[in-house]
């Protein structure tokens, strides 16, 4: 802890990798098509990096997307906080030479063509080490795609840094991912949209020559824009600082990871990839076990979770309500439960009654208590969660039956039905109305509250809970999963959270 | 085999239900938000049913969404082919016996309150199938949907007959879908209509009283319009017929189930939904193999598992090939790919030999093959596949890596880049000369090609996939499940058919 400490997020030395006041780029220019690092600077520029400090740097352009082209780095104006390169492997040295002659102490690496290209590659892997140590300069890669900042003060209101070639930026959040792999770094941006998978930074990495997941994990742990971190894995390694600081971060910043090595046909890929060795797939599983890290093998869940911790509500147990307008998708949530070993239990006497007022005529009482199609939306939103909520019977809630009334609306209009002004109202009223109230004691008393909505996450008013960070699925199959790793992780905080007790009496 | 093959689809009692020249609807009216039978009369109109074959029935009102409406069924000028009650419970008897006198044959019963309710309502499922009996008339339900029919002939070019209350309907396509579970039965529509997966018929079955699976298993057994079929099952009440049709069906059309019950809290969500009381998880777990049916509790597997058969391509085994623009994702399948089983074979240096002109320099040739970003796009969509489909080395291909390159260039274009009129190409063109020659092959070869694009379903390129029937994943969890489902499917088809000829030497 004591390391972790010292370093306050703005002193790491990563701060400046997603924060530079200034940037010198090699190898772009106006080639969108055929050029990687013209996309690259692209995104850097439309991010709203100020444009006098971005210098491109290229042997015969004088112009480059609009900016200034410099001859060399030499010729800069000033010594860029960060160097960006992507260039044919053989050139790198050279120019990190310049980098290192010029005075600038950090670069982002993209190039390809190092030790994961096997023998040809080492020892031109092996030459940007010894720059980089004659220098004092950190880089992150080679063979990466850098870094993605969010919360990036640029010349707009919402900028970011983005140094990937992705033009695709998230929303503004508290998720941080590092990955060997630009593409769990980048690619995932549009799908992060879709869902709501906020982000704050991502780190694609590559090789970690210089630099990797570990310091990128020391400065999240830090970093107060971050409260959850994603990790890709192909190998970690330096293992046992690895488990020290994942332990330390995950009691309070959870962690959700990939681990992509341990199969025959992964360890091929991952060896052309990064150049890494992948090691065991037990090996990794008793590591995540004992760091309270939570994994999986699947994109989709990963997203998934890291977006259901990124709400900051983690139950108190694993007593779960399935609320439906329909059986069916109540009866399949409750067998994944208990497959999941959650407890969906049935309500005692006590709350029956209580819910009894709230329920059309024809509902069974009971959980998975299905409304049936008769439901009264103002009972569904605010007075059955309410009376849940507060009966100390559960510890999480799934609604299914989330519809659109815009759409529903709009489709009754043009079916020639009556007017129903009663019912015109904005899905920003509705949101007032129906879902704000609850929030405040969800919140209050930690019990999650996950909404399900068919008609999919481009629904206007499905929308609406995206961009208010209330949990929205469009079918049921990752409600449940989410709030049985929520469950899960308060399990394991409160047990490490009663060793670290246990341990601070008897210190004393 | 015998009863199937007397029963032609046209002869089979349930065409009729599917397909009537006539319908009276009881419990119809124009408040569409507060009745769901106006929503359901909506949904037969707006389908395309003609106008003067639909007969509302209404003791007060004498017209009903621009229909004229009928005070008493026997007012109707003709005996409707098929009557829809959405009334409450106890009212039902009392309509059906007015059916019964009309002549009616065909019910579909929509209004819940018989046995799903417990005692009070067991005597009124009782009365419904005594009155049933007397009149010789059959019905589906009660506590159900009813149909849906996507290859309807009504009065559009792309008519549906569509019972259910949602509104959204899907595309026209070879599955069909039996469930007990009216959201099962529809609302899915809207992520069918996401991912591309095309609807034939529908039937929420709810209680069962009187038509129940195998039914309708029966008449998509030889339903021309149906290739793939999906079940929802809660109960399966008649056993033994249901386990030797299924066979026979899935030896032809692949039969993906879900079994809901098997647990204790959807034991309780269940006896309350339908009334039925559902058997240990394990019973079905052997019924499901000894049949061929492929299940699964995830209801996007069970839409993507009926979407990979409905292109109708059944790989001979189970060597996957992955080629991917990142290492990441490559790892993540091929990895995945091993856990389910399947080989991710390395490539024949013969087949290396082959692949090299079609690859950056930086590309490792093995297999999952990194294309970098360097990859063009020719390659990508034929040179590869077409290699590696020739090879005879792989029975099946992921291929990631697949951009909206109109999305692309826009940005590019917006980005004050040069202008890239030769890229300038309509999707549709790009369709036809980079999907389409090699789809030939693949169903020649009968080696399926999966594609992952990123960008997402909305993505304009990825929507030309999804309308002409290629299977195409936003990201790269599904396509690995969804190969290994298929070569699953394709040991067993060898398995079972391998027997039955076997029977037939014997027989000789």
């Amino acid at each position: 802890m004591a390391d972790l400490e010292q370093n306050y997020t703005k002193e790491h030395f990563l701060y400046k990798f997603l924060n530079p006041s200034s940037i010198c780029v090699f190898g772009a220019n106006n080639e969108f098509l055929s050029t990687m690092g013209a996309m690259q600077l692209r995104n850097i520029i439309f991010g709203g990096f100020p444009r006098d400090k971005i210098y491109p740097i290229h042997p015969r352009l004088d112009e480059i997307q609009g900016l200034k082209a410099y001859k060399e780095v030499r010729d800069v104006p000033e010594i860029p906080d960060l160097a960006f390169i992507i260039l044919p492997p053989h050139i790198v040295p050279k120019v990190m030479e310049e980098c290192g002659e010029k005075g600038i102490k950090r670069l982002i690496i993209t190039s390809g063509g190092f030790k994961e290209i096997g023998e040809d590659g080492i020892s031109l892997s092996n030459q940007i080490d010894a720059i980089a140590t004659k220098y004092n300069m950190r880089f992150i890669g080679p063979n990466c795609l850098g870094v993605y900042n969010g919360w990036f003060e640029g010349i707009m209101d919402n900028s970011k840094f983005n140094t990937m070639w992705i033009y695709e930026t998230p929303e503004r959040g508290n998720i941080s991912i590092i990955a060997q792999s630009g593409t769990v770094a980048s690619h995932l941006f549009w799908y992060c949209n879709k869902i709501g998978v906020k982000i704050s930074k991502s780190f694609s990495i590559g090789n970690e020559n210089n630099i990797d997941t570990v310091e990128c994990l020391e400065f999240l742990a830090n970093d107060p824009e971050t409260d959850v971190i994603g990790i890709y894995i192909e190998e970690v390694k330096r293992g046992q600082k690895f488990i020290n600081l994942a332990k330390i971060i995950s009691r309070t910043k959870p962690i959700v990871a990939i681990y992509a090595g341990g199969s025959q046909a992964a360890f091929r890929s991952i060896k052309g990839h990064t150049g890494s060795i992948a090691g065991d797939d037990k090996i990794y599983k008793t590591v995540f076990k004992e760091t309270g890290i939570i994994s999986t093998s699947s994109i989709k869940e990963f997203l998934y979770y890291l977006r259901a911790f990124s709400y900051g509500i983690i139950p108190k147990g694993k007593r779960l309500a399935i609320i439906t307008d329909s059986g069916g998708c109540g009866a399949m949530m409750a067998k994944v439960a208990e497959q999941l070993n959650l407890e969906v239990p049935e309500f005692s006497e006590e709350l029956k009654a209580k819910l009894l007022p709230y329920l059309p005529s024809v509902a069974n009482i009971d959980n998975p208590l299905d409304l049936t199609f008769q439901f009264n939306q103002y009972n569904l939103y605010i007075k059955i969660p309410k009376t849940l909520i507060n009966s100390g019977e559960v510890d999480g809630i799934i609604i299914y039956a989330v519809f659109g009334f815009e759409e529903v609306l709009d489709v009754v209009k043009k079916s020639g039905g009556k007017s129903y002004d009663e019912f015109d109202i904005s899905n920003d009223v509705m949101k007032n109305v129906y879902l704000k109230p609850i929030q405040k004691l969800v919140h209050k008393k930690a019990i999650p509250v996950f909404y399900i909505g068919p008609q999919g996450y481009d629904n206007p008013w499905i929308r609406e809970f995206i961009n208010d960070n209330i949990p929205i699925f469009d079918l049921w199959d990752f409600p449940v999963k989410c709030f049985s790793i929520l469950a899960d992780y308060a399990l394991y905080r409160q047990k490490v959270n009663n060793q670290v007790k246990n341990e601070d009496i008897l210190d004393a």
